[in-house]
């Protein structure tokens, strides 16, 4: 069970191991979304996303016997390199399985930590398949990239801290993927800033959370986006949580996730990774809903492939 | 005459009108450089470049009666949005001499803050007859980008702010174009830390600084560099002070600037223009001079095209 307390444990335990990360405002940008935004910069995080928060949380936790045959995870990116990381904190083996279409700057990362990558398809079947064999072949513990209840509460820090410096905000959104981050922050909301409405950003093109949320039950993902970080579905842990808690999902097109990039790269001058901005997407989107509102936004990561930068801004 | 006294009255004269900057660190460029490095981030400045100070030194000095028919320049760019700021902010006319090939976020930028454009080919020559005719129509005082006092007296405070932060420094590098930041650098750090070596990094393709330092005399510039700010030469203000007080030029390829901004981008998670990462490469290049040394780079600007980036990073 995730509470207000685990959530401060997870905090003090993670703290040596991560950035306590900025919030940025921009006038630019208030002006043009006719909202104050307070943005919680994890594109500075370690290793360039949120994801280091849940995985150093979880791989924290485990027995000397855990860590003794290695962690395995599957991730399309972020979450692989955090695990590298974490692994390499604590001088144990990781195992990486990465679709082959990951961004090659997130399977430098992982080998930079000492990661070892098994590469498979580009979708949830090949993921699990993959992992299994490499689990079998290993003895190595996995730590799920959402669906995990150590992870979730990393993640929720995030949030943690936020409102620990923003002023009492009304809104806060992040973007869903899994639903990690999601479920983390819609928890430490709950506890920190009950009356806090948190929203999630979803690409139109992997909008399964916003399709699991009107049928009540856990829809597949799609992967027609540019948003590389959220093409997961779902986790029964993550569900649950999201369905409860959160307002609603506001989907936004790759159009919309492009000009959002734009504006943050140009009038903040940070790199924000695609799925990082789709919450700004989504407050642009719906403006009337945020209009003279204390809005927060998570920019979940910064980690781009620049050859990949050609094809958004052409 | 610039003293010790102009510098710090010029910062509590413009300190209304402009950011205090952070000072960012990256382990992992330290790492690659070998060094210490203690970045100066006026990329994040308003407008978006170091501009900001020297132009609102500048304007803010003029009497009543100088202010009445409005200001102008000639600038590649980022001096063009800081005098269409300033002069926005004091609620007089600006009139902009471009070139025609500057950038066009560079241009637009102008446009919103109210100012003129006036399209000149990219050279000096059609710059200043374009600039004599705009003045001898509209009776406009002209703000030079670089050779004046009072703009050399505004670049000097970003040496005057990172010195108030950072550690004792060894070295503090910044680019030079016409030499305005380089000269109020060298004289900030004369002032404030007299140990203190100044350098420029500067690109191959327009090392006119380095010819300068060379010849003993002011020697014309090329314009064969991705770096857009620093194409311009050296003016008979910015050279004696640059001649007697910096240490040297170190100059680079285009190649190396865009490596050190990948650098940036990549491990910083921030958008620095190429002329902004020149000094970066420099220190790269020569990382023996560096080796173990506590150093100081401003990062002068951050206002990129954004559809030039694929060329970079191709």
């Amino acid at each position: 069970m995730i509470t207000r307390e685990t959530i401060e444990r997870a905090h003090d335990r993670i703290k040596p191991y991560i950035h306590r990360t900025p919030i940025l405002t921009s006038r630019a940008i208030d002006e043009i979304a006719g909202c104050s935004i307070f943005f919680k910069c994890e594109n500075f995080q370690k290793m360039g996303a949120f994801k280091a928060r849940g995985a150093m949380n979880a791989v924290l936790q485990l027995t000397p016997e855990q860590r003794s045959k290695g962690i395995a995870t599957h991730s399309s990116g972020n979450h692989a390199q955090a695990i590298a990381r974490a692994a390499k904190i604590l001088g144990i083996p990781s195992y990486i399985v990465m679709p082959r279409t990951a961004p090659e700057i997130k399977k430098k990362g992982v080998r930079g930590y000492g990661g070892q990558i098994f590469e498979c398809e580009p979708n949830l079947p090949s993921r699990e398949a993959t992992l299994a064999e490499v689990i079998a072949k290993t003895g190595a513990i996995e730590i799920h990239p959402f669906n995990n209840y150590e992870v979730m509460e990393g993640q929720a820090t995030a949030t943690k801290e936020l409102l620990e410096e923003a002023p009492a905000l009304d809104f806060l959104l992040v973007p869903v993927g899994g639903g990690g981050l999601l479920s983390g922050t819609a928890l430490a909301a709950k506890f920190f800033a009950p009356r806090l409405k948190v929203i999630a950003g979803e690409p139109m093109g992997a909008d399964d959370a916003f399709r699991s949320l009107q049928s009540g039950k856990i829809e597949p993902s799609q992967s027609n986006t540019i948003a590389d970080g959220l093409l997961t579905s779902l986790g029964d842990k993550t569900f649950p949580i999201i369905r409860d808690h959160i307002q609603k999902v506001i989907t936004v097109t790759d159009e919309e996730i492009i000009a959002a990039l734009r504006l943050v790269w140009e009038r903040m001058k940070i790199i924000v990774e695609p799925s990082g901005v789709v919450p700004l997407a989504a407050v642009l989107k719906e403006g009337e809903t945020f209009k003279g509102k204390k809005v927060g936004i998570i920019l979940s990561g910064g980690n781009v492939d620049l050859a990949k930068v050609s094809k958004w801004f052409a």
